[in-house]
């Protein structure tokens, strides 16, 4: 079987240009990086030409180490849409560097149905993770030089200091460090540490900013930690807005590439699916909408996770709603769902699957409370059964939702025509409005026990002694209006991972509260949330080459 | 008076595809970012059409805080040399982000001789320093990763890593820190700490590179640190090479823009002028000497540092030779190395710049020595005198040198026509093949005392017991016969920065030396090298800002 690399190389990209032309974007508006990619100015972006546009939500049930292929099945629904005569355009996350000399390789999608360039896309792409990296790091720069000089200290407490340093790299070392040793001259010192540059609150900013106003605005904002006098200390304290927004100057446009079959694509922002709201940035969005009539986006990990955040925060801060929602399924996840082991996964097993289907059915239910018109797609494997498929689609119909198999792996837009029709279909005939589960507006207690009730399907919540102070904190500062963007594991509904299916009478256990005033949520932690990756004992960095003539092997 | 980005601002900018135009580029062989920026393929460089072309070497007298503005001299003579007749492409380093958030602001020349779009170059540009820092930083993560696994491990032992992390940030807090804490989970505690990203070895690779195999064979070399059992660890041994030159893809391509007057200038590479060679890569000397008659370049620092390490390191790996040698001097800096001090500066006194002129003579010696034929530059400042630029102008005839005073602040290329009729008579007409100082082939110590007692006029070497130590490391990995680049403060042509003008009977103190096998030299460290600088108590940072139509304000 070829890899994903040799599949995108026997193809010959178009131009960027010739993309955007497709689009209606004029040359000058174009900003080149490469012949392949290129970013696009906000000014395209146009609330009139919004309208009437079909913005198409793809999720998932909850993940599992047998693989959904959620990118894989956006960017094959797009390529279908597009075959059936809807002018569309995937809008997706970007990949985070770290992971790629891990073990996952690309995130990009896979088989046929990938976005290109997909060496380029992996790895720096046109620098916007650099960018928030450097902005994030400059304000932590900036913290630890207060602390440091004199004259014009704000009075830092070095103790209360909550903003860490970001690296787009998998590297566990750099988890739990002190900085500032080595004497006088080199800085206080103090315990801190390194996130992946993903988990950065400068990448929600910059996924959830309207413009540059709003950018600096919402940097301004972020909360930094308390005066040895315990008073709050925010990033506009220390001047630092303007000097981090001029950082991302580029950073905040949109970027354009293709589909393998030459469709457009915008990729754009990529936050931590677990601590923030783990989808492309709302500019993308807006950029797509304005740009085709269908646009299809993806939120990451299950519907409980990346698609609650996606509809309670992203959707209502920046006034959009989907006319459908994509919940991805696979014969091999449901198998595991119901038991199945991974090294079981590929042999056929009807009845393991309708044990799994539990999980499918929740997450179709909770797409339901939010008023969204669901669809499930069948992620086709070469070795799923028809027993198996004919098992997931009854479920389907006796749920009322309709389901369609997606062969895109294997055959590209080809194989999701009829996925296409269906999910066209539901988005021109669904009339609901988006219905958010909570109003911002409510006590903290009550959005964090409506999610894990209403979603999660939880029993009722604990909070710990930590969390109940994070939460008096929150009071104190005034953000308790700010929506809950929880963390919990993404391998159960539950915050156990080891819950699969669709667990019920659990508690979930709020942790500590974590706020992120300048991205403008609270994020409740429920489990342990690892901010920075770590490599496995053999690195899939000592697979990648280049070749002399600068051609690059081993990315999946 | 304008700031320098005031001035940017009323020059309509050429798109970069015209300036590739007149350089004879074709279109498909431009990589453009965005409109003013673009990046050129190597296989553009041609080693028969750089015969007879002429490179010319611009450097400068002792720095002071006084300034000299060599950087400003060397886009200056361009734009004169491309008004007399010589088609002229600048070739200069890439500026370090994380200065322009301190004191310094931008590092693009000024006044009405810059290189632009200036805010693009000083902060992130092509992405360069981003792709150099995670390729650094992968190397520090495969080296930790190593150390926590078991399986697979080298048994490197955690107390003789140097191989430390980078960051682009004035972020003093990072010079010494303590990683690896934390727990089991999250790797093995040790000493280790952050240098800026200028400082890094990969930058020094990435700038004497020939061509990707070149790259990835240096990048093999790096050496680590040594197993439990004391044998040497290098880059190779991790399979780092392949993922980490991958990462490089794009950043070992030049950079293609345009100075104030629309003439072209590559900017590639920016290694630490201090423990590197200083300069922009060799591959952007090449492609400036393929596609123009008269390639300008930079080296940093004084002549003794910058240049010296130009002419034996770069200039014997690469094949190089300058044409003329510019040495730029200023009456203030001269005023200052005559004993005024800096409040005094502005008052006429053509006593003390003959007096500091023994160190302008002194670095004309110095040129001599290598075959090179030296040109002065007196770059005017507003409050020259006529009877100080006399002074200089005198000791010149003196000393058999031609020399010319440039305007080129005030006047962009027209006030450098003298300078570049000067340049490209001596350059058309110096005969002399370069001589480097010393052969790579000598012993260690008698490459160090060459330098020293030649060019900075010691009168002897001292070595440390770590130096010793280090020597002794040197010989036993046969690393003895790479060349030797010198980390000496650059404020005098002695290692004590206090010793002003031409110093003599010093003793120069080598401190401890340095492995950058990569690299393919030795680092001789004298004096206290700072490799991260820190903010100062009111940092650039917070008068820099960004508007909402997007616009960059406070860069100088």
């Amino acid at each position: 079987m070829k890899s994903d690399i040799e599949i995108t190389r026997e193809v010959t990209l178009k131009p960027v240009s010739e993309i955007a032309e497709r689009l209606g974007i004029s040359k000058d508006l174009l900003e080149p990086y490469g012949h392949y990619k290129a970013k696009l100015p906000l000014s395209i972006i146009d609330k009139g030409k919004m309208k009437g546009k079909k913005l198409i939500l793809v999720s998932a049930i909850s993940p599992t180490p047998a693989g959904e292929g959620k990118t894989t099945i956006s960017i094959g629904l797009s390529e279908g849409l597009n075959r059936i005569g809807k002018q569309t355009t995937v809008v997706l996350r970007e990949p985070s560097l770290g992971p790629v000399f891990g073990i996952k390789g690309g995130a990009t999608g896979g088989g046929h149905a990938q976005v290109v360039p997909m060496e380029d896309i992996n790895l720096h792409f046109t620098g916007d993770f650099a960018a928030i990296e450097k902005a994030n790091n400059l304000l932590a720069a900036l913290i630890d030089n207060n602390i440091q000089n004199k004259n014009g200290s704000l009075g830092i407490d070095p103790r209360t200091v909550h903003w860490k340093r970001v690296m787009d790299m998998n590297d566990r070392a750099l988890r739990h460090i002190i900085v500032g040793l080595g004497g006088t001259a080199s800085g206080v010192p103090r315990e801190t540490g390194f996130d992946i540059t993903a988990a950065s609150e400068i990448m929600a900013i910059l996924c959830l900013a309207e413009n540059f106003e709003d950018l600096k605005e919402r940097i301004g904002r972020i909360f930094i930690g308390f005066t040895l006098d315990k008073k709050p200390v925010y990033a506009r304290d220390l001047n630092a807005q303007g000097a981090m927004a001029a950082l991302l100057k580029d950073a905040i446009k949109p970027n354009l590439v293709q589909t393998l079959e030459g469709n457009p694509a915008i990729i754009h922002g990529g936050p931590f699916a677990n601590i923030a709201q783990g989808t492309n940035s709302v500019l993308a969005t807006k950029m797509g909408l304005t740009l085709s009539d269908y646009v299809v986006t993806e939120a990451g990990f299950g519907f409980d996770l990346g698609a609650e955040k996606f509809l309670d925060i992203k959707c209502v801060s920046a006034g959009l709603q989907p006319d459908a929602a994509v919940l991805v399924a696979t014969v091999r996840a449901l198998k595991y769902h119901g038991g199945v082991s991974l090294s079981e996964i590929n042999h056929p097993d009807a009845a393991a699957v309708e044990r799994g289907l539990e999980n499918l059915e929740k997450h179709v239910e909770n797409m339901r409370k939010f008023n969204v018109c669901p669809v499930v797609a069948i992620n086709h494997f070469a070795d799923d059964t028809d027993a198996e498929i004919n098992a997931i689609q009854l479920k389907c119909k006796e749920l009322g939702v309709k389901a369609a198999v997606a062969k895109v792996h294997a055959m590209g837009g080809k194989g999701a025509e009829e996925l296409a029709k269906i999910v066209s279909e539901v988005a021109e005939t669904c009339s609901s409005e988006l219905k958010p589960l909570y109003e911002w507006e409510w006590p903290v207690e009550k959005k964090i026990e409506t999610i894990a009730t209403k979603i999660y399907g939880a029993a009722a919540i604990d909070y710990t002694a930590q969390a109940k102070a994070d939460l008096k904190k929150i009071y104190d500062l005034k953000l308790d209006k700010l929506p809950v963007c929880i963390a919990k594991t993404q391998k159960s509904l539950s915050d156990n991972p080891k819950l699969l299916g669709r667990p019920e009478n659990f508690v979930v256990t709020v942790r500590e509260i974590e706020i992120a005033a300048g991205a403008g949520f609270i994020v409740p932690i429920t489990g342990n949330i690892m901010r920075m990756p770590g490599l496995p004992e053999k690195p899939a960095a000592e697979d990648i080459d280049i070749s002399s003539d600068g051609i690059i092997s081993g990315l999946f």
